[in-house]
């Protein structure tokens, strides 16, 4: 990537060790403020891109500028204005549907690609996105270069440790995520016991695991006392610079109104917001939260 | 199946062609009711198991007892009394936990296996029980032996007919529960234009479909008008004696609530309870509603 960024038409070298700019893309929630607070640490200039209607204000505390999906030629304007070479992109962002784009000149432009990426699953919107910013000669960085420590890692990070079985239900639900991989689905799934509760697609972890928090209530699903491992990975071949797996306490909170024994997250692999508050809050809630090799 | 049954210490054969009579277990909805009159018409003495708290009361109508999952020598007894050795079992079953069982005495000589059948998927559970089953001298029969009029039929029922794109789609959801056979769990899928939107687990199809409609109402799925395909079921290894996927009015009217184009069924392998008002009902909200040949 940095031998292609050299050779971009931009001029600036990727390869500089300190104080090069990186741009970040925010989508909602806190990871993007973190991913900026890290980068500003490390001694990067942050520049902020702020989605409408995802970012959180909060952002402005950093140059930043506001853009709607769709302002491609403002995004790219943006950058090449600041020499902004280096793009992360972090936080959540609802799925547009083509129609619902602002479309600019910029984007106008670029319309048979941008077409193209409409039309399948998530892996193939972002991938083809990423393919995008690099063909316009940008490089698009990923938090496991910016600022690994936001990541899962490896090992048990609560008081309680992960059973044999919560562990064998851990590997199941690995394997499960990895069978479903060519469909472009799946980055977090339930098993109980070998027995598979749910399987994510577009609803979300939390709401996910708010269907087995109400499942249980009702009695529908019987299980118990704790029961159930929630795995968070990536599925083979996701675009990890766009769109990495991510929690934080929140979903700690949903697994233990679940009832779950504990969550187990693919290491290094899956953004973790606070690692020690999703630690405390597993401790509070007497779930396991463990880190795996995967 | 013939042979074990005539080899059954309960010394009738089951291929008498008539007359002979059909234990149906009974679980909850219309489906028992459907097979026993469809069994009667055939000219077979339907005698039906209620099971307590899943299966209506109007299986009083028919020659009948009532017993308590884990109530096993009851349920032998009853078909021993009556030298009936074919059994079908059809209707919803909140699935037990093992603990839930009432266990009677004869539940007691058969623990060690009863306690075998839990710790895994449905699959396991149910064959497991088929088993036990045909161990006892029973035949167990499928819906498809007794009453293949309750199955969905290969074609299309509605009006409207799947398009192109959601005839791919269907396709795709078929590929994704086969793929996920070996996790013995999906027996349905949405998939909207090549993208995997819910995948049923233990929630059950409404609810499945339940979130899509929650999901769009709530614009977290942004779709533009009638969008997605509901593919129901069998998973590769499925016990259809005693568990076929199935679907009923509530089903078409759960797919319009999520403004989905269409359903698509495995012809001959889903229980379609009243095809005729499936077919009108799908016809109502504009679905379509299409046998598959999988």
């Amino acid at each position: 990537m940095t031998a292609k960024a050299e050779a971009s038409p931009l001029g600036v070298g990727v390869d500089a060790t300190t104080g090069r700019p990186l741009a970040i893309v925010c989508g909602g929630g806190d990871f993007p403020l973190a991913l900026a607070e890290a980068a500003a640490t490390a001694g990067r200039a942050p520049f902020l891109i702020g989605l409408v209607g995802s970012a959180d204000e909060r952002i402005e505390a950093y140059p930043h500028v506001w853009l709607r999906l769709g302002e491609v030629g403002k995004f790219f304007q943006a950058l090449t204005e600041r020499r902004i070479v280096e793009v992360a992109a972090v936080g959540s962002v609802k799925r547009p549907e083509f129609a619902d784009l602002k479309i600019d000149f910029g984007a106008l432009k670029r319309l048979p690609a941008l077409a193209g990426l409409f039309g399948g699953g998530d892996n193939q919107l972002l991938a083809g996105i990423a393919k995008l910013l690099e063909k316009e000669g940008l490089a698009l960085v990923g938090v496991h270069d910016v600022a690994p420590q936001l990541l899962a890692p490896e090992g048990v990070m609560s008081r309680r440790a992960p059973s044999a079985q919560a562990l064998e239900d851990a590997r199941l639900a690995a394997a499960l995520i990895e069978t479903l991989s060519p469909f472009d689905v799946g980055q977090a799934v339930v098993v109980a016991k070998g027995r598979v509760l749910a399987v994510e697609a577009v609803e979300g972890t939390d709401a996910m695991l708010a269907r087995i928090a109400e499942l249980r209530a009702s009695g529908r699903l019987a299980l118990k006392g704790r029961a159930g491992v929630l795995l968070k990975a990536p599925k083979r071949g996701q675009e990890m610079r766009l769109d990495m797996p991510a929690i934080g306490v929140e979903t700690i909170a949903a697994a233990a109104r679940g009832e779950l024994e504990g969550v187990a997250l693919a290491a290094g692999k899956v953004l973790t917001m606070g690692r020690e508050a999703c630690a405390r809050a597993a401790d509070q809630a007497s779930l396991f939260l463990y880190g795996m090799a995967l």
